[in-house]
């Protein structure tokens, strides 16, 4: 399996990391091929450098062999091609063992990081050193990279849920093996290249986020203060139509500043999936999941069929204000709305058994679910989502859960829509009416991540095991792409099996083929990641 | 003198924008080619293109005469270089009739703009259209670009002070003459294209702003929501050595979003420089101010060693909080902490003759200069700090202000340094010791422009018109970017004449120029504009 280019590269990768570095097992090759959708690219090797030198000399070794090479931090892209390369044949970079924490600024509020530190080791360490800071966590996982969700412009649900947007100061090792600074970094000891992020002249972070440009070995990402006080926010929708009411409704609370971090509004099926798993007995097998199965499950798991959720950050006082206003703006239009802050939360829990025999409503059930969500709000890491893309299966989500392995089918697909009613009932209609049509269940989660923005995510789970699923999956995924695309609605992330999305061919992808052509002339680094040799024909 | 390639070009341009919008009278190109400071750049030919498509032909007429051609917006870039080119001989591309309003939407908040749309027009424009939106205005002056202010990353004094991060979605034209859409730009019919900034695969934005690759003809601005309640602040020390304490008492407040647009902090030489010209009588022509004098002057005017003003924008209760925030935080570090709204600013306008009267202070002087101060917290552009560019002058400002026309001088220096109090005093403390040695004024402001951030802004001002004093004052200007430098405090922008500034060779020029030699073969956009074709020689 490996071309005759590739065993004289293996040598040489060999002298650089080390023979216990470089792991060509078939077995493990085979796993990392493997992600939560159906891929053809096959891994030669995993090589896993120490540190930024051992990456500028396999960015050499590359381009004297002609190898192309991939990297990943913690290779947990999970439903957008976990560890799977965008191009055949690429040894896999695993920047793992990078995983130092090298500068750190309790009174500015930041952390400089290598691209294997994950959430839980940032969370960590922040214990460890009493710090007052929040970080702010994806759902996806402890185990991800902050740099990996970083540069693919991942979010989470804090005032700093647009990663992207809060890290500066990249260390890029470009496919010649130079190294590059963004910003200030370019300067000796420029005491704000950690704090300023356009630096002087042309701002080329973004170059270096989802493309195949550059690895960045090194990344500020900074840290909100702690709040004096915290409290989340719930409410429901009962009827799929009131949607557009709320969007509206929370939108200017956004736009003035009262509400900082990300809404997050996930309909019924989004909020099932991280309840429970698929009822196969109830549907007698049949799928999708739909009408009174669904209506019933709704009402006695009490899910609405839009379920919000959110926080407020500030003083007392500032969150007292903040949430007269939101009571104010979401009534008649949303129900059960409630605020819940730590004090009420550990009541809640320590009460849920009493207050099932009295209601019999079983409290811990949704206090499993919710309690991850109000943490993330928070900024701490959870694994719970992940125990969502069981959905489909069979079995029970294992201890240690792994979809890649366990062949849970995942598809991510990512529109941005504006921050608008309007625009947040179609995406979700048309996206619903496509999955349904193909025999799956519709898990949409809409995130006000930006002032004038929505982020949709529209994951499509199944069963991996399940004969002609993987191929039915990635029709519908398809179909979902382009139809959203025809109404104005692009993904603000692609998979590594979608980067036909990029558009039509014109003057960006021209522009992005000629830096392509100056930064990696041999074409080594993670060919067809966002930016393909060549332009990409119309899908 | 035109050079025989520049004579053939210039028949091309005529017949590209017409004759009437080709300007090669004498006076008018000296007049180009003079800022406030001294620059020995050539301008052979002012050409004014009406559109887009005549800004493409404009680019491929320059390429085809290897004539190059430097853009300017409104060619209000005084104290960084005004109109003046950072080469010789370039034609200057004057877009100031590009000038349309494309786009406005008032609910999720925005317009999209052309380069020559001024900040007075897009405020009279939202005026005219009654809309609630405010927008970010810089001092600099009404007449100012505001996509020209924006790609040099300017400021102003609202939440949305920071130009470049509150815009996206840039129409760019390469120098090739091809149109590049940045973000979800290039999508057909994207709907967030104008919402979203960072669109799908690499971030673009980035590479057009501070550079010379490319012309935007095109941006989108965000504005901010007019709050419910708006309410200024304003405080002072009376002793020079308060500055530290005030930086880091305001810098938690600042973080925590409680004070969510930018501070402004002046020195005594910055406020008295806008309330009056030198004094040569009473320094019976002695330069620089200082000593007893000055101290009698601040005294008598009611200035503070530094002075500090912000505004808190929200509802009601939530700027009354903000206020009891900042007032605990200040308290026994500031004096005359004072908080102003539209009721009491007009009050003290009609009673400040009687105010006089009582207490001999002259309050109506102060309110000139609070009032433009006061609106530019809302966005409003004002001339008024304009008027300072005359501090040196024997002769009062005319009605019409041009510090270009009139000999005023005028030098920028603008270092970051993070948001901290010991940062403050030293970068203050070298830009002062090092302006007064040279017999200038230290007139000088700190922005807390971001969170983590200040925004220093040393303006050298002076008076062309003395013999010698262009030299002193560019000697100066180089000891303090040298200085400043050298500990670690580098410039966010840099004048036509201190492109040098851009760093030592290394990788980042290296790229810069590779990227120059791709998008532009020939160096025909602003050639030596931040990217140099060869790397810059050591300062």
């Amino acid at each position: 399996m490996l071309t005759a280019e590739t065993s004289l590269a293996m040598r040489d990768f060999i002298s650089v990391v080390g023979e216990s570095n470089v792991n060509t097992n078939a077995a493990d090759l085979r796993a990392a091929e493997r992600g939560t959708f159906p891929t053809g690219h096959r891994i030669p090797a995993i090589v896993r450098p120490a540190n930024r030198d051992e990456v500028q000399e396999c960015l050499r070794t590359a381009n004297r062999h002609r190898c192309s090479v991939y990297p990943i931090s913690s290779g947990r892209n999970w439903g957008y091609g976990s560890r799977v390369p965008a191009a055949d044949g690429c040894v896999l970079l695993d920047l793992g063992r990078m995983n130092r924490i090298v500068d750190f600024n309790e009174e500015l509020g930041y952390v400089t990081v290598e691209p294997g530190v994950t959430q839980a080791q940032l969370q960590a360490f922040l214990a460890e050193h009493k710090s007052r800071l929040w970080m702010d966590s994806t759902g996806a996982s402890p185990d991800c990279s902050v740099i990996g969700n970083t540069v693919e412009r991942g979010f989470g649900h804090t005032p700093y849920g647009d990663h992207f947007a809060h890290s500066c100061a990249y260390e890029v090792v470009l496919p010649s093996g130079d190294i590059l600074d963004t910003g200030f970094g370019r300067f000796a000891a420029a005491s704000a290249a950690p704090l300023y992020r356009w630096g002087v002249g042309p701002v080329l972070d973004g170059l270096f986020s989802q493309s195949n440009f550059g690895i960045v070995t090194r990344m500020t990402i900074w840290l909100m203060p702690a709040p004096e006080y915290f409290q989340a926010y719930y409410f429901q929708c009962p009827e799929p139509d009131q949607l557009p009411a709320i969007i509206d409704a929370l939108r200017p609370l956004r736009m003035n500043g009262t509400i900082r971090s990300s809404s997050h509004i996930g309909n019924d099926y989004k909020v099932l999936s991280a309840l429970e798993q698929y009822p196969w007995k109830a549907t007698g097998g049949r799928t999708p999941l739909e009408g009174d199965l669904l209506l019933n499950m709704r009402r006695e798991l009490r899910i609405g069929a839009w379920n919000g959720s959110g926080a407020l950050y500030g003083t007392r006082a500032q969150v007292k204000e903040a949430r007269r206003l939101i009571t104010q703006a979401l009534k008649g239009k949303a129900a059960r709305l409630q605020f819940l802050d730590d004090k009420r939360l550990e009541m809640a829990e320590r009460f849920a058994g009493i207050y099932q025999m009295l209601t019999g409503w079983n409290l811990k059930r949704t206090l499993a679910v919710l309690r991850p969500v109000y943490g993330l709000m928070k900024g701490i890491p959870t694994d719970r989502p992940l125990a969502s893309t069981y959905w489909r299966k069979r079995m029970p989500p294992p201890e240690s859960m792994d979809p890649d392995r366990d062949g849970c089918g995942l598809l991510w697909c990512s529109p941005v829509a504006p921050n608008d009613g309007r625009h947040a009932k179609l995406i979700t209609t048309i996206a619903s009416e496509i999955i349904l049509r193909h025999g799956f269940e519709p898990m949409i989660s809409l995130t006000v991540l930006t002032d004038r923005t929505l982020s949709c995510i529209v994951s499509l789970g199944y069963d991996r095991d399940v004969a002609g699923e993987d191929d039915r999956a990635m029709a519908c995924y398809r179909e979902l792409l382009d139809r959203l695309a025809l109404q104005g609605y692009y993904s603000y992330r692609l998979s590594v099996g979608a980067m036909k999305s990029m558009g039509e061919p014109g003057t960006y992808h021209k522009l992005l083929e000629a830096l392509k052509r100056t930064l990696d002339p041999n074409d080594v680094l993670a060919p067809g990641r966002y930016v393909a040799p060549t332009a990409p024909a119309r899908r």
